[in-house]
């Protein structure tokens, strides 16, 4: 027995969605679609082949009203002629679009046509991770406005459902921690120089063949794709609009094969992480959050070591739920195509109910800490004087900059490990404790200037200490 | 600029909900607790601790307005006593409750009191996975009729998000397999028994004594706990309704310390695992779903195999989203709390915004297999007769019985591994290729009858192969 609960205050806001009559229950959801390279054209084969599982999903019928592409005379197999245009603003501003999937990717024009499409009440499906981490402001801010969802789990991550659990499943608890292995490119080339100990030239040149890598690797190895998925990361995280600019960003092109090989000696594996962190709460009280993509190496032991090959994952501590693990492919264009329109039926639904998701949570305006103020551990080579009171410098000069080693080791110098430029002498591998990130590189900068030193041949930052 | 969509007819139905004004915007939301146990209580804890937070992310103000329990005058630090009360009917029928939280578990009185706060109104979230799994169907009917949400993350897999994931993310997929390690107890104590080489009644006694098993653990160790998620899992994946009554269910109890030998000795591990599979369609061109709960050996390749001690992991395949993984902790209080949380949030958004979160989806309506059709593959030991023509004896035994052989190895027996009483002979170590596990049964049966056969001393399913 459901009572009439409108005689109460309270609860006319609360009125079910599903005893409002609808007005327009024939009339099908018209789709546009903004793209089609390798992940539009799947999205656009699944809204085909899959589209009588669709429809029982979202609960209503639907139609591809409309695909925008820069080339519309590309032969595109299995998909109708008439569909495709280059007039992408004309397909957006269509009465009969409610949904507009956008994995054109890029800047612009991908931000004038989701703003387009928002602010005429269309909801929005993105897999563009550069405009979120850009200007994602600017686009929630839209769709807050205007009552319409902007959806984004392809961002990051692929298929991995990331984003959701983040901004749904874990809103309940306090996100400590959310560390990734989200860019598939680097983390082939590593795994490969881990595996085969080969140099980073070698399998940069291998990925390109095999097609991990593009013919243009730098948004890859530079880490800027990593930075803005750990942006867009650390904003759901931490309730705080963090962008590209926020993160400290250093790519791949100076792993060597032997900081790789002084990884493995150490047990550990070099990975390149997106690090998004809250960090304790200071004299005043204040959680600030630190953002960073770099190569670090990380213990075997820790669940993200494994994740070899060009696979993703995403590892976040909560202060309730504790370490959890998102795990799976993290890019392609059917794993892609599977978050968009995982992201379709949702937003699909919403609609049909006259709802929206959750929008942008930025309540929290945490300050982002400079890479300075972060506190990290670093592993260093070094090729010295092999002298009597070398240490006892270097050791100094690590206590003049408040920075303590955890370990200290002395190798017998091998020809394989050190250029054979570098003069004869000795090697000290050191691991140092947690220190300010500013205290450490002030460190090696002055390691560098000390005629003992002859060479600083490799230094990383070593994380995930203790899982 | 937001243009009027009112003057158009398709759009009356998708009007923004923030255009339309909120009649009670000062009214704080009103939550009732059902159950102050271990997730009870820490619920309890975070909804006053965590508040501002909560508040935040909700987007309105509000109170937790009572607590049923059994036992009002036990003392629970912190939590103010007026709060307490044994009549938990008259807690959900208040006025002021907008959001009920069940974590009492069990058939009765909870489904009552879920039943009578949806069916006035109130949004549930609840942990209790044996309750959906015998009678979701109607709670979710309930929800459906009366415009009210249930949600129930913190039912499987405790912390893990994975409820959502199915249910959202990969809404726009087709799920073919969910293979889950959903069960803390029994996996801790099979992770005893293959790291220590332990029995299984040793193991769950020290289990017991840790806090890892209860006084009474029938409901982990048979099964029934993994088979109620799994009953859930497949609901969600196949868009199909699954009752534990359809799960076949087969628990820990006659694992040996020998079946953990033997799987170590083939790269395997032992596991306790919840296995949701679509078939691929027979010539009627129908799909079907099948739903077990038993021990299998998985390769030490396989991702689930390095999920160790209590933690829980649920391994997701599907057509274009491939292979994922969900890992966290599956139980305990905090991280249960922060599932319960994170619904809550959820459910408070959707009230707010006068809607709710997607329903119960039975639309496939798929038929559940009998464990007889399900193809699997056997891991079988037997003690022979120790003279010529045995191997052809038990190799027709197989092929008459339409199961072919993968792999035989002939052992010189060790009375470590054989029970004494066990007559002298030679030990057979046999693996079958995929064959129908009635077939498979069938064989153990007519192996057990050969007078060559001294003892079947293990028989156990391999699952993940090609991992």
């Amino acid at each position: 027995m459901s009572p009439d609960r409108t005689d109460r205050p309270g609860w006319v806001s609360v009125l079910p969605v599903s005893a409002r009559p609808d007005p327009a229950p024939d009339r099908k959801l018209g789709i546009a679609l903004l793209g089609c390279g390798v992940v539009g054209s799947e999205v656009a084969r699944l809204l085909i082949t899959q589209a009588a599982d669709l429809r029982a999903r979202i609960g209503r019928d639907f139609e591809l009203v409309g695909i925008a592409v820069r080339r519309p005379n590309r032969t595109r197999p299995g998909l109708d002629h008439e569909l495709f245009s280059t007039d992408a603003e004309a397909l957006v501003a269509r009465d009969d679009v409610d949904l507009v999937i956008e994995v054109i990717g890029g800047l612009e024009p991908a931000r004038s046509l989701i703003l387009a499409a928002l602010n005429r009440g269309a909801s929005v499906v993105t897999a563009n991770k550069a405009l979120l981490a850009e200007d994602g402001g600017t686009l929630f801010t839209a769709a807050e406005r205007t009552g319409t969802d902007l959806y984004f789990e392809a961002a990051v991550a692929g298929a991995i459902p990331i984003i959701r659990p983040l901004r749904e499943s874990l809103v309940g608890d306090e996100i400590t921690s959310v560390i990734g292995i989200v860019n598939g490119t680097t983390n082939f080339i590593l795994d490969k120089m881990h595996t085969e100990g080969a140099g980073f030239g070698e399998v940069l040149a291998q990925a390109q063949e095999l097609g991990y890598a593009e013919a243009d690797p730098t948004a890859d190895i530079e880490g800027f794709d990593a930075a803005a998925k750990a942006a867009i990361l650390s904003s759901l995280a931490f309730h705080t609009r963090v962008t590209i600019a926020d993160v400290h960003r250093e790519g791949i092109t100076e792993v060597t094969s032997s900081d790789v090989a002084s990884a493995a000696a150490m047990g550990c594996v070099v990975k390149l992480l997106a690090i998004c962190q809250l960090a304790p709460a200071g004299t005043d009280g204040e959680r600030t959050v630190s953002v960073r993509v770099h190569p670090a190496m990380i213990p075997l032991s820790h669940p993200l070591a494994a994740v070899g090959g060009a696979f993703n994952a995403v590892f976040v501590e909560s202060r309730s739920a504790g370490r959890l693990m998102f795990y799976g492919p993290g890019a392609g264009g059917s794993p892609t195509a599977s978050a968009v329109l995982g992201d379709l039926v949702t937003v699909a639904r919403n609609r049909l109910r006259g709802a929206t998701g959750p929008g942008e949570s930025t309540y929290a305006q945490r300050r982002v800490t400079s890479i300075d103020d972060v506190i990290t551990r670093y592993h260093i080579s070094l090729t010295v004087a092999d002298q009597a009171g070398v240490l006892a410098t270097v050791a100094t000069c690590f206590a003049e900059h408040n920075v303590s080693l955890e370990t200290v080791q002395q190798k017998a110098m091998q020809s394989s490990t050190v250029g054979q430029a570098a003069p004869a002498g000795a090697q000290l591998v050191l691991v140092t404790h947690a220190a300010r990130d500013a205290d450490l590189s002030a460190t090696v900068r002055a390691l560098r200037e000390l005629p003992e030193v002859y060479e600083v041949s490799s230094v990383m930052r070593v994380e995930g200490d203790g899982s």
